[in-house]
């Protein structure tokens, strides 16, 4: 490994560093918590912070594009490589909201503290918007009739927003739930005849 | 009117301030505002409030049952007594989602320190699953196949979610959404076939 190599590598771990360091001391000390508090937390100084996040706001930022990008990987790693037929990303998409999206809620809900920090920073809402815009258009091109593709978009927004809201359904009801959405991608043609 | 009903007109009307002044006293000084201030801002003894409401926490959970119930409310305003087909109350539901459930969205926003204080109450949490669970109870004995009410009930749940999280969908877009859950208990039998 040469030095540029290290340096970022350092770099990467000092992000993760002060990330993990405001998720645990927005928990304890609540989302009024300074950067000072977080740097120490971190073991970086405040000089050192500022150099990855220039304020409280852009550490939250942080924070949720970390959680967009952990669920964009689930996908990724959803994707099964002998899939040709259509609908393959978005059998990787339910498998990931499924299997993985839940665990993902539940650590979120284990800090409420940075769930309502994260709802009081309108630039969270708008990485969550342009994360769900790219994802909307990716899965317009995965072969399947629109109207079929929002059925199933509709469906997948209603199990995140029942995740959210802390599930009352029972594992059976997901397992039929999942079922139905994986089914819905093995045909391709419209759900219903609208005239 | 007698004296009794002029009673609880008055109880009907203290509580209705008191919901007014929670909300508005939480949006200018933050959710750790003091019952004393609430009472004030209602022109009611902190006795008074405390006689309707006994602590801050049930002043945020009437605040949440009232907008449950005029969501429940516009459901029944969307009821159509010349509808007799299966799929009535879900017709009624998906014009309540689209046509009101916006506009009460974008109220819990334009107060967001009240959304935030709402998501700290594990009470105001429940009385959504309650509500939730009994929608669904209602509209699993609306007559269509359990699979397409799986459906549509879903693909509604997601469109709170997107309204929750700032909808980015053009008006046409949520018209051909509309027209599409509508279009979706025009039939009653299965959406797919699963083997």
């Amino acid at each position: 490994m040469d030095m540029t190599q290290a340096l970022q590598r350092d770099a990467v771990r000092t992000r993760r560093a002060l990330l993990d360091a405001a998720a645990k001391t927005i928990a304890t000390h609540g989302a009024a918590v300074s950067l000072e508090v977080i740097a120490r937390e971190a073991g970086v100084s405040k000089g050192g912070l500022l150099h990855h996040f220039r304020s409280k706001e852009a550490l939250l930022v942080g924070l949720v594009e970390e959680w967009l990008a952990r669920f964009d990987a689930a996908v990724r790693r959803h994707l099964d490589p002998n899939d040709h037929r259509p609908g393959g990303l978005f059998r990787a998409h339910i498998r990931a909201t499924f299997d993985d999206s839940p665990e993902m809620v539940d650590e979120l809900w284990r800090n409420p503290a940075v769930l309502t920090a994260l709802l009081g920073v309108p630039d969270v809402l708008q990485r969550a918007q342009v994360h769900d815009r790219m994802w909307r258009q990716a899965l317009a091109d995965d072969g399947l009739h629109p109207q079929r593709a929002a059925v199933i978009m509709g469906m997948l927004d209603g199990c995140t927003m029942s995740d959210l809201l802390g599930n009352t359904s029972t594992k059976a009801e997901r397992e039929d739930t999942r079922a139905l959405l994986l089914a819905l991608t093995d045909e391709t043609g419209p759900v219903v005849s609208q005239g």
